[in-house]
């Protein structure tokens, strides 16, 4: 580690990536290389000699000529597939200068700026989010960053397992039951893997176009009265703000009574969708948050921060710290074991945690409230253009309605075949991935394949989403139109 | 994101990270901030309106006024404690570069470059540490960067956990039995309260100086068969090469052998001292480790990888995807249903992952075999000197023999008063680091307080070692000094 090399060649880093960003609209979306294809561009092994910097990093040839085939840029203004995952300049400031600390922050003493930060910034975004004062840090509450909405469903699931377990006796695991819609993230699912949850006890409770795929407060209860009848314990709530495959709200309020009446742990995740409710008109799409002992929010999909960071915040930490705490000697020190500070190594799976709270200090500071609701607002306007696009296109119908900024719809089969409109729809998905020019995915609802076309990449802009439609109805007609011949 | 502002405040951070190189030692190394430090320097709540990049960046001064106080400096020449958090000019570029693309890689579509490079550079490294064959990516197994090594020991846990299962019946979960020494890491007992697995069920197996806090086969062999008289099912053995506390180096072979004939998963934890069996003289510790199921080393330890970075083989990697695989509809693809591609996501807990595989390539190329071993045998000729100088000492004892970069040692307590001795010790440690002129951190070894003198930070030449001694004995000779008025 020298400075002055440090100096030169992050700064040849920094205009690489910068002329990256200036020319992101030349590379295909979607990496179009074949499984397999690095294999012989890289040597069987590692270098026995130093290759100089001149080599690696000046003109950037291998990175250019075998890295960037193999990216699928998410940054680029046509990417609509999945949720976007933003960077921005603030958050890349934030990266670097976190890159450049290298601490590890597992405990307080080992950078309590680290930690202190990020109890703050979380403060701020709860009060942004106005959630309920109890996950604020002041009370028994708080926030902390995790990498992932995975991670945090994790931990609040085993935080609430192990809470439950205390009452009804350890050897109970068996009898635990974890409730969710279909439409949950499969991110659920994998905890319960991981925690031990009986498979049969996951109840994945069936929603469809009646209620928008959202979970019905009725089914949740009829599920759960059945299982208290046969024995089991029903004891984990998650619901979902903004579902993956079409952005459904789970009524929050209806389910959380339900759940705190049963003395389970109500989970709201909102993964995508937390962002939108910093605009005061997409807040009531959170009521009922105060029912929740805990909120997730992805700041690294929507709101400008490079990835990970997720936010989580809980309404007792201790539940958390009771779970996931060890206290090994070498880790003593006199401000933990004065019980003085926050050690967020007992709030995470991992042990060792990067200075995440830097980027998302950065976000907050730079672009303000103010320009964060502006960009959220363009975004979802793009998205509401893009449903008005496919509306007057009588071959497609947009099949859920939007609220955010996904546009779930597909083209329409021809003759009713539901059979042949799945098959077309994933062949129009094929073929339009294929160009490179944009990307999009897809998700199937009541057994339909659909398209799904979600606005949130930083660079994207109107003529982008245009763009974008062109290219879906010239692949749709040219399909359309071989269909027709053969 | 605009690609003009990136470019110009990037460069204005990477002038700010470099002169925080330059003038590294002018900091305390142990941040000498009070708790709830932060909390005034801090307005409240987030900024309604954006602030000038001009406030918040040029001369940096709350980075610099309010940051940097709290800031434990890891990468300081005179930071020695735990273990090292490398940082390197390769390593910062290559973490520059995936902010930069800011890709989520969960699977290979989403940045084929991404699984792939990472599929490369890990065959690289398992050949550098001469790893068996089986652990490379063209048979059944393979490797995969995972964050922590707490999180690697998790992702193996839960899969010999669910093999187990698969064999002796999903409802044994309260059968199954982990094995280790008292001297391994936190993380397995962590992990163990994650996977569900019976708190009794988890045998600490005691170690002292006899086998230099090494593992014995023999009361491994014992504990084994006594669990299996009552029934108990032996599923899972952590060996460390380097422990914690004291660079301890399990017998891999001889417990090897015996987890293998239990049908037992065999974990190998050398997640600090894997960096040194890149060096022949150092391989012969991890001999045996051809029994092992799956190991782990950091990288982000003490290899020139910026946090985080944590290498993880197993021999059948369909065990890990068997226990941490979802497959929901809106993440299919044809490359995933065909088989035809490695998907990370199935090899660890979270969905999203970082493009970490660039900057262990840039640490691979840019410093090649060659430098990378007398970076290691540098480190351990400094602490092989300190050790050196201890034992001049008379005052002092060099408590366990040194294998690594890790020193060992305590102030001998007068007139042999142990209970004395520990709170000498604990005092000592308190008056060097409040100095702020170095950091090192303790253990309990049979019960002694122990002082921990890690090498291994980057910067860090025979002038710091020497005059970290200098601190230390200074350090004593006064605390000595009062105790004797006193």
């Amino acid at each position: 580690m020298d400075a002055e090399q440090l100096r030169e060649n992050a700064h040849k880093m920094v205009d690489f990536i910068a002329d990256y960003y200036k020319s992101i609209e030349n590379f295909p979306v979607l990496s179009q290389v074949q499984p397999g294809y690095l294999h012989n561009l890289i040597p069987d092994s590692a270098p026995h000699h130093p290759e100089s910097l001149q080599n690696v990093l000046d003109g950037y040839i291998d990175i250019q000529e075998k890295i960037l085939p193999g990216v699928t840029h998410w940054q680029s203004p046509n990417y609509f597939a999945y949720y976007p995952s933003n960077s921005s300049v603030a958050g890349f400031l934030g990266e670097m200068l976190s890159a450049g600390l290298n601490i590890v922050g597992f405990s307080w003493i080992t950078s309590p700026a680290a930690t202190e930060l990020e109890m703050i910034v979380l403060d701020w975004l709860a009060k942004l989010l106005k959630l309920p004062e109890d996950f604020l840090s002041s009370g028994q509450g708080g926030g902390v960053i995790q990498g992932t909405a995975s991670e945090a469903v994790l931990v609040v699931l085993l935080a609430a397992r192990d809470k439950a377990l205390k009452r009804v006796g350890k050897n109970s695991l068996e009898k635990l039951v974890v409730y969710a819609s279909d439409q949950t993230h499969s991110a659920l699912q994998k905890a319960c893997q991981i925690g031990g949850i009986h498979p049969q006890n996951f109840r994945v409770l069936k929603t469809d176009s009646s209620t928008n795929y959202s979970l019905s407060p009725d089914s949740l209860a009829e599920a759960i009265s059945r299982d208290l009848t046969i024995g089991l314990i029903p004891f984990f709530l998650c619901a979902t703000v903004g579902t993956t495959s079409s952005t459904a709200v789970d009524p929050l309020l209806a389910l959380g009574n339900i759940a705190k009446s049963n003395g389970m742990w109500f989970h709201v995740d909102a993964a995508y969708a937390g962002s939108a409710c910093i605009c005061p008109e997409y807040r009531q799409y959170i009521d009922g948050v105060e029912e929740a002992d805990s909120f997730n929010m992805n700041a690294h999909k929507w709101f400008l921060t490079n990835f990970d960071c997720s936010a989580l915040w809980v309404k007792d930490r201790n539940t958390l710290i009771q779970s996931l705490s060890t206290n090994p000697e070498f880790l003593k020190n006199k401000a933990s074991q004065a019980n003085m500070v926050v050690d967020y190594k007992d709030w995470q799976i991992p042990l060792g945690r990067r200075f995440r709270s830097l980027k998302l200090w950065m976000v907050l500071r730079l672009y303000g409230l103010e320009n964060l609701q502006g960009y959220i607002r363009n975004h979802i306007q793009l998205a509401k253009h893009f449903e008005g696009l496919v509306a007057q296109d009588l071959r497609f119908e947009v099949v859920t309605p939007r609220i955010f900024s996904l546009v779930c719809f597909r083209l329409l089969p021809p003759h009713n075949d539901e059979d042949h409109g799945n098959k077309l729809n994933h062949k129009l998905l094929d073929d339009i991935n294929s160009t490179g020019k944009i990307f999009i995915s897809h998700t199937v609802l009541s057994g339909k394949y659909i398209l799904r076309f979600a606005v949130g990449a930083p660079l994207t802009e109107w003529r982008h989403v245009n763009a974008a439609w062109e290219v879906m109805q010239d692949k749709a007609s040219a399909l359309l139109a071989r269909l027709s011949i053969e």
